[in-house]
């Protein structure tokens, strides 16, 4: 008779192992990731299985009827004490009897939405980096006068396969009280560094310490964002936000490099004011979710070349100027205390690596997240701020580069932009009849020729264009004929339309007539067409690398991309025709694939090789994209055709001959002073 | 026709090399140890050798004549700015172009010291843990946009085989200006685990640095000694100790316990003060070789178990009574700020394993040096303090223990005893026919009965008897037959010499009738002969275990080793009998061992394992200890013929019947209030 089969769902593997065999010793035969604190002593709780019942015909089992033991004494003792679900079993108490279809409860939703594309049916085994180990200590023996650090260290030799293991200097002198404390019963935290497989001590607690907490941080230069998830289940448990201390020294990513370059402690007073944001945050998520900060044993920060200089304490001034050299681009390894923050003091610190100088570890975060070397389709990935981190490709090849796109597309550099706020116009419609506008502002729903509009907005006013408010009016004005592929604003409209006024020796689009009367000018038109170009240069660039001519997907990181709609980025050109439906905007994904290196550490390995197999472009020493540049500026730009936003919207007929004489006037260098992304 | 034969002396080591191969090239392949910081450009000077001239036949070599390279241009330019001694070459710069023998110059004194029995054929390699590194770095580059940190681990790699280094977290900072700096020409410090095999880069300079400083240390009760060592030579530079300044919380160990349970900050203090001393010492030696601090990258520390726990910052009181716990037994990697030293920041700490609660890292230091594991004779090495700490074996078998001697070997409990300083009496005579002493105390080189010698003593005085004087007057006391072999002193003298005199039921010896009187009691007899029992009876034990009845070889470590004569230390029974010649004092052997474990980290290994492989033997719970005791009251003892010692002194012949009779006025139980060893 052959030993019965035993699957592990949702990871589908599976294997034949003989009765009597604990579920919890199959998984791990496996390789199917089951957390267990106590080692299988039933009771820490945390090794739970759920057996399917029915829908076993499909994997070749046929019924579960007493294929798994009875409930044991482990199982009631702990189901007494605390609360065990029905149909839940303890793994390392329950065993195999016969087939089984075994449940592992994926209580670690992150997964489910990281990657849209494979929708649920992607799993990610939670491995993380620090394991919590307990052991129960042989007493010290005259005979065998081995140190009390010793024996605890072969308990976890033998219990735990952990052998040769560091310890943090901080437990030398405390280990001798914790295991009398724990009357030589103890948890250990145990740290496994993805990188050289080393095994380290952390952390000991006296008996069965059954919480670890590990933090994933995305520090940008305007929202620092956290999250505390819990290094047992992957559940996060709490997140937060706070703006950046440093914008006092300076608004964008290179006024702060001046401010380092300017005054002598100017990086020291920068690290010192991002590391209290940083363990501000830290406590605000232990408040909100009253975890104990001396739980926190692992954390994992990403952000933009600047941001990590700053944070790990580096001058980042080499970072202002050509040839925009980092200091580190490999993944660091720290530790909390030596970053300033306050958690255990065995808390481990990891940092994603930095793709290139204008390219940075939220980048590469967010290429961890979204995946593109997972996956055979042709991904666009950008994040857009002052700088464009644009990253293409797919399981075969991935090139990546920055665009120098300037911060139009936050508002700035725009006569009446503003950061995305209350009262910001959002959304924009031009009737191409009457070029009439339509608009909404953020804090209201209702369109601005809709009743009630004005009393929705009394509060808080009109106030001014927000980003994807930008994008929309200069497309509606567009598609609209109100300004032509070349950008310029059409001045004989004037006389069909009072929305169309002189201004100086060119025209403007008056889109509110308040107080402040808010238009578009022809300047806002030639600020957003150089970004654009910038952006669209740099990703075509990237094609061109990759020799390819369309792409499959384009998905958008970050607030702006959170906001604009796909429609009008490719109306105005931002981003190269694609179907629609494969545009989509993904919110946060650096402080994604910062809880997926926190969760699991093999994500650590895996953005590490990626990064290093990613090909850099430095679009500064391309002449190629200057030609992408200047052809880019027109609308939606004169390098492509787009056969699918086509299908979305009537695109004017083309009026003008090729690109090189009429974008010529809005045509500058940009890289002498390119500016860092924010 | 064959390639050259290249012999290596004076490891013997050698192998066939292509003609035009570096003579550095054939030392690594074969495994000859020879420094390079420069990595083979000429510049650091560290890989000299000598080409032997004559001779050559033996080793089947027939000529030197044309068979090296001729002076090339890289040692004319490194002679031209500094010193090539003749007959020096550069090893990376010279070649082979026939048959050769090279001598590697050992500039390190030391090992021809440490092991005495192999004398000067015994040759230790150095293989320091810290290693020097010089690398030119490649230069930013934008299309290849590696972090600063990441090309000079590239270049470690490259130039040195280091792969996977990790880096100290302070260096992240300050690494983007030393290569710049340095002109991209930077010398990096990597130091590689003897445990893990795991390189970390914890030091980096601008250009060539061609210097690194090692301590070993040795942290006694009573004394700390430190010796400053050259890490790329091996020499020691600056040798200085200092007292403990412990002692003013308490003289012996088992008051410094004391103190620590009863007071809440006894062990922080205790731990600052012997830090403080301890970083007093880096102060000195620095000083007095002109060594930076900064250059100072690795120190090795060993103590008995009290000092080594509290230099740990860790508390010993578990020390204090059964079990006798360790907190830590293992070897503990550390670094110096972590234990409050000033040296490079990434300066890195071991400090030896400790072989059981009475057995410390010392003992494990001294096992180490004079290596009973490494030989074939039956060795006894015997540290006396307060606890005798003793290691018996050979390379098939070790065995341990300490032995509650209590201390009277160090003049206390002693009626005129005290510690070895200028006017103690060391040596001591007895007229066997007239009962006359004659003496020398320290300070003077003159017998008491010889002329001058009132005039030599006048500073001093004559004050007491220290460790060595009192072995030697209670000896010869024995030999003279004022005690019997029970110890006890024999009334009925005093009708023969005035020497004899009455003190209330027992009789004194008057060893000098001077201010203070000095005389040996009754008492000062019995406190001599537990002490000599307590050592005897361990030393016999460990026979015992290993099932000898003969030692080889016998050696003393330790100041007091050093002071007393063999001959006497054997005739009072506190050693074995073994051939005289044979019994030695090997000074501060633990230091040596510390040493041992700076100049190569394999010893750290070697003195691992080998402490693992020891067998501990607990006097307190061995049955036999007692009866051994109990037998060794007697002089020279009942348990043993001692046919080496009566080839050197005439015994008196035995009169009284077997022991447990006539000891048994003197026996007590020690062991419950056993004494730490000082």
């Amino acid at each position: 008779m052959t030993d019965p089969l035993i699957l592990f769902m949702p990871s589908g593997k599976r294997g034949r192992f003989p009765v009597g065999t604990p579920v919890l010793d199959a998984a791990r035969q496996l390789g199917v990731y089951v957390e267990s604190v106590c080692g299988g002593r039933g009771i820490c709780g945390r090794c739970q299985v759920e057996v399917q019942e029915g829908q076993f015909a499909k994997h070749g089992i046929t019924s579960a009827e007493d294929h798994l033991s009875p409930f044991g004494p482990k199982e009631q003792r702990y189901a007494e004490k605390r609360e065990l679900k029905p149909g839940r079993r303890l793994s390392c108490s329950a065993t195999v009897q016969g087939d089984l279809v075994i449940d592992v409860p994926q209580d670690v939703q992150i997964n489910a939405q990281i990657v849209r594309k494979a929708a649920d049916t992607r799993v990610f085994a939670r491995k993380p980096a620090v394991q919590l180990c307990y052991v129960e200590v042989e007493e010290p023996d005259m005979h065998k006068p081995l140190g009390d650090l010793d024996r605890l260290k072969a308990a976890l030799d033998r219990d735990w396969g952990y052998a040769d293991i560091l310890v943090d200097h901080h437990l030398l002198a405390q280990t001798q009280a914790i295991l009398r404390k724990g009357q030589w019963a103890v948890t250990a935290a145990i740290h496994k560094d993805a990188e050289t497989g080393q095994a380290s001590m952390i952390a000991l607690w006296p008996g069965l310490h059954n919480e670890a907490w590990g933090l994933a941080c995305d520090i940008g230069s305007t929202t620092i964002a956290m999250h505390l998830a819990s290094l047992l289940s992957g559940q996060v448990i709490a997140s937060s936000g706070a703006s950046n201390p440093q914008i006092r020294f300076g608004e964008d990513l290179m006024s702060r490099v001046s401010y380092v370059m300017m005054n002598p402690d100017g990086r020291e007073a920068m690290t010192k004011a991002v590391r209290e944001a940083v363990d501000g945050l830290i406590g605000k998520v232990c408040d909100e979710s009253g975890a104990d900060r001396n739980d926190i044993l692992d954390a994992v920060f990403v952000g933009n070349p600047i941001m990590h200089h700053l944070f790990l304490g580096i001058d980042p001034t080499e970072l202002g100027g050509a040839p925009f050299a980092l200091a580190v681009s490999g993944a660091v390894h720290s530790r909390a205390g030596d970053l300033g923050l306050s958690a255990n003091p065995g808390c481990r610190v990891y940092v994603l690596p930095c793709i290139a100088g204008h390219v940075g570890a939220d980048a590469a975060a967010a290429t961890l997240a979204e995946g593109p070397h997972r996956q055979d389709e042709m991904m666009l990935l950008v994040d857009v701020g002052t700088n464009a981190e644009i990253v293409l490709g797919s399981s075969a090849r991935v090139v990546a580069a920055s665009s120098p796109t300037g911060p139009a597309f936050e508002g700035a550099e725009i006569s009446a932009g503003q950061r995305a706020a209350p009262g910001a116009i959002e959304r924009v419609r031009i009737d191409p009849e009457t070029l009439e506008p339509r608009f909404r502002v953020i804090g209201s729903e209702l369109w601005s020729d809709e009743s009630g509009f004005a009393e929705a907005t009394e509060k808080t006013g009109i106030t001014g264009i927000c980003g994807s408010g930008i994008i929309e009016v200069v497309a509606e004005m567009f598609l609209a004929g109100v300004i032509s592929e070349d950008g310029v604003v059409d001045g004989s409209l004037a006389a069909k339309s009072p929305r169309i006024v002189a201004n100086g020796r060119t025209f403007s689009y008056v889109l509110h007539d308040g107080d402040p009367m808010i238009t578009v000018t022809q300047n806002d038109i030639r600020a957003i067409q150089l970004a654009k170009a910038a952006l669209y240069a740099g990703i075509k660039l990237l094609m061109d690398k990759l020799g390819v001519e369309h792409v499959d997907a384009i998905r958008f990181a970050g607030a702006f991309g959170s906001f604009i709609d796909p429609k009008y980025a490719m109306v105005l050109g931002l981003i190269p025709d694609c179907d629609l439906s494969k545009v989509s905007a993904v919110g946060n994904a650096a402080g994604t694939g910062a809880r997926m290196a926190l969760i699991n550490r093999d994500y650590r390995r895996e953005v590490e090789e990626t990064v290093r197999r990613i090909e850099k472009i430095e679009t500064a020493l391309e002449a190629k994209f200057q030609d992408h540049f200047v052809a880019a500026m027109a609308l939606p730009n004169k390098i492509d055709p787009f056969p699918e936003l086509a299908k979305a919207v009537t695109l004017p007929a083309r009026k003008t001959p090729p690109a090189s004489d009429d974008a010529r006037g809005g045509r500058r260098r940009r890289e002498g002073g390119r500016r860092a992304r924010g």
